[in-house]
């Protein structure tokens, strides 16, 4: 696989809804993977290809606890290794097995294990959302969630969301109406990094509204974006009273988490979560349309033409103008570095 | 032209229906040929690209025995030779000619030479189908015959065609109720193999039904595959009362026959005869849905996803897992490499 | 950038009615360009890619005499200075700025220079059109004018322009009933081309007849092409009275601009000029349709399919047949082959 992504850590490989009783492929890191649930539900994740003639097995069914390849009925149980020949004799032959991936369901959501070190769960980031109750119920929550196909590396859309500073220019829907100077603040935790946004005494944006603030007053807006390395993004989004602290008003957050496909492209599985109104039906549907407005209709259309004129070609090696809400985004392609430099160490 | 075809031996170029007065554009082996019949009826195959401007002459038209190019006029004859430049004094260069290739029509099919070695017709193979009468009148035999486009590696069919115990698995309108364990003979005769699939005493499967055999009655079934190189291929199917000889019961042969259009595209010529039911176009419609929906609805579509996950990697480097009715496909490319060595070393 | 173009010489890169207040990108020699009109409607043309993201700039608004990058919303002037950074404390970076080219208003057209020399505007050909009036007022000639995008290398188009004896094979409605042999005369001045086809003493083609000539009535023709490297041809066609001299008559010039896109496409600037009916919109309509079916329908598949026959090759590196018409394509091609020479030498 090319050293262009960090393998051994948990990428986001669906939401649990996803995985079903009918086999799905999905491609992670160029390798095609297959996903399914056993019969007590357990989520299983196996290389999409059978060792016999190199069909994806996701073509085939579910047997029982055992998918079976569609082309000559070859069987695979969930740690992948081949339990029916139905050809010959019946033997199974010493090389017909597939990778079994390490996959953990945990905040809502189920991790993937893509390199070639143990799997640890506990690597698996504890993805505390400030001002809000602990995942793991994200019905509970009113979260409008998906997954977006993206054709850009996956580092593009970190930029994205490490400086959104953006949303006053691409997206009219989050827009303010008198556009104040910002207050940027960046900071770093280890290898984890803030990307903070603050806006004091001004009329939140159209997300606020939509979740109970009044039009015409004013208050202190926040857009705070945690990363993990390789690419989780936790975003803290609300508006206060002027001047009253952050646990008050109106809460929001909302969750970024970038599984690369292919280097050139990237599942981005998205939450926005939220307090208020949690019954009403009507409401779900204008945030999960104002979420679709900015992420399908406008980022992913600009950052798509972003990689289609980069092409091959690496951003940094142009040497791009920075400005200074790139700090956090250029930050984050160091941290990854070095990170990739490290597992790079261990692997050789 | 890469030297993963064989070339000194005959293809299938078309069905006879297939060339008419208007020029067809085919490319086989890399090479793109023009097809079109003279006016006594005799099928010609010429380089599809002008000498002049390369543009295919197949976007032209036929004047008389000619076919003169869409864009400035030239003429070529049936042997490739300029007649007419009808430009300046109308000399005609000497590199005014393109490549005409042998064609000759027997069985009922055309047949092209696309190597450089002269073209003996003697090795076109002779197509004895067992239990069956000679080939030449297909119309006679119902046959339902046709071209797919399969946008794969011509070896990946072979393999497909020597192994039909996937029919089990893959095609559901083949398969057999109470699967018992088939047997599977492989032989070959100099560069020949035959790859027979026999079932004793069970039901027999839809398409011996179609063509009567009464349900609820046991029979013994066969499936013999006879591949010729590089890759003519002569399906012997039928069902018989239990114990009785193979010549009498349901037969119904089928030929294919793939001739490479580049490594990863096919043209797979198919012809499904039989002995019954000759004059009775619903049957007709019936046998031709039940051949459709197995090969292009069922085959297709999973020789090209095998096609598009090996992309451009030969699949014997992967080290596939080999099963026993694999024997005859890889003896079939053990055969194929030791021609193309054969064609190698004679052309140094 | 390639060395397979031309590059410091006047193309042209619109119609002056396709530069508006709305951005307009196109590639031209592989570089991406944003065209757009200021407020006092001049013409500007910028490198269409932000250097902060590498957004096309395309993608963004006019603000005044500005363009906002959609992105991140920084705005740069027609000279591709950067005045607004909305971020931080507003600071420009010294490396925000992108190129401008030279864009120049003339002969009813605007013309850009890619090159890295001074653009000197008196570079721009005078385009004298024999027996017309001086351009610049294309409208009062009933001028039908677009751009259409060939996927084709424009040496092909060339080619295809320098030898109108095409006409008589490729498009039936220019075609003439009794082909009589055309007398073909090529001669050059300087690096200038002249291809010109005569035709004494026959009945006009459909052109003519449109633009009144009178059915049944010989005259003399011609068709008279002046090409200017690397890619600009203005057509003399006309009609007179047998042994007429060529002011009278039918006059029915056209222009062919081709300026490359990239390798494989190019971007076919056209204008048909006429001196009567110019009030008349059926005629208008109708000379449209004829210069459609000739160009859209007829000439752009064929050159389109040559170069798909063609792949990366270049046709000469074939060893093409030649014919007596060629002799101006293959001209053009040695004065074009040295010029870029002269050009590398000078760039180094």
């Amino acid at each position: 696989m090319a050293s262009a992504f960090l393998t051994n850590c948990w990428y986001v490989a669906a939401w649990p809804e996803d995985i079903t009783r009918t086999p799905l492929r999905r491609v992670f890191l160029d390798q095609p993977v297959v996903l399914f649930r056993l019969q007590d539900g357990t989520a299983v994740a196996l290389a999409d290809s059978c060792p016999h003639r190199f069909v994806p097995l996701s073509r085939g069914q579910l047997v029982g606890d055992e998918i079976e390849c569609c082309y000559h009925g070859l069987r695979f149980d969930a740690a992948g290794a081949c339990t029916l020949n139905p050809h010959g004799d019946g033997t199974i032959p010493r090389t017909a097995k597939v990778r079994a991936y390490d996959l953990v369901e945990r905040h809502g959501m189920v991790w993937i294990w893509m390199g070639d070190a143990a799997a640890d769960p506990a690597r698996i980031p504890e993805i505390a959302i400030p001002n809000f109750p602990a995942l793991g119920e994200r019905d509970k929550y009113g979260a409008v969630a998906g997954v977006l196909h993206i054709a850009a590396n996956f580092q593009l859309i970190t930029d994205n969301l490490l400086d959104l500073s953006h949303a006053q220019y691409l997206h009219p829907g989050l827009r303010v109406a008198n556009a104040q100077r910002m207050r940027h603040e960046m900071r770093h935790e280890g290898n984890e990094i803030f990307s903070d946004f603050w806006r004091d005494n001004g009329e939140p944006n159209g997300l606020m509204r939509l979740l109970g603030w009044p039009v015409g007053v004013n208050g202190d807006s926040r857009a705070n974006m945690h990363w993990y390395p390789p690419s989780l993004l936790v975003l803290d989004v609300g508006a206060t009273g002027v001047g009253r602290p952050v646990h008050e008003g109106v809460i929001a957050p909302s969750l970024h988490m970038l599984t690369p496909e292919t280097e050139k492209s990237t599942h981005y599985f998205f939450a926005f979560l939220r307090l208020v109104g949690l019954e009403d039906a009507a409401l779900q549907e204008k945030v999960r349309a104002l979420g679709m407005q900015a992420f399908a209709m406008e980022d992913k259309p600009v950052i798509e033409a972003q990689q289609a004129q980069l092409g091959d070609t690496e951003i940094m090696s142009l040497g791009p103008t920075l400005l200074s809400p790139d700090a956090a985004g250029v930050r984050a392609r160091r941290v990854l570095q070095s990170l990739l430099a490290a597992e790079a160490k261990a692997a050789s």
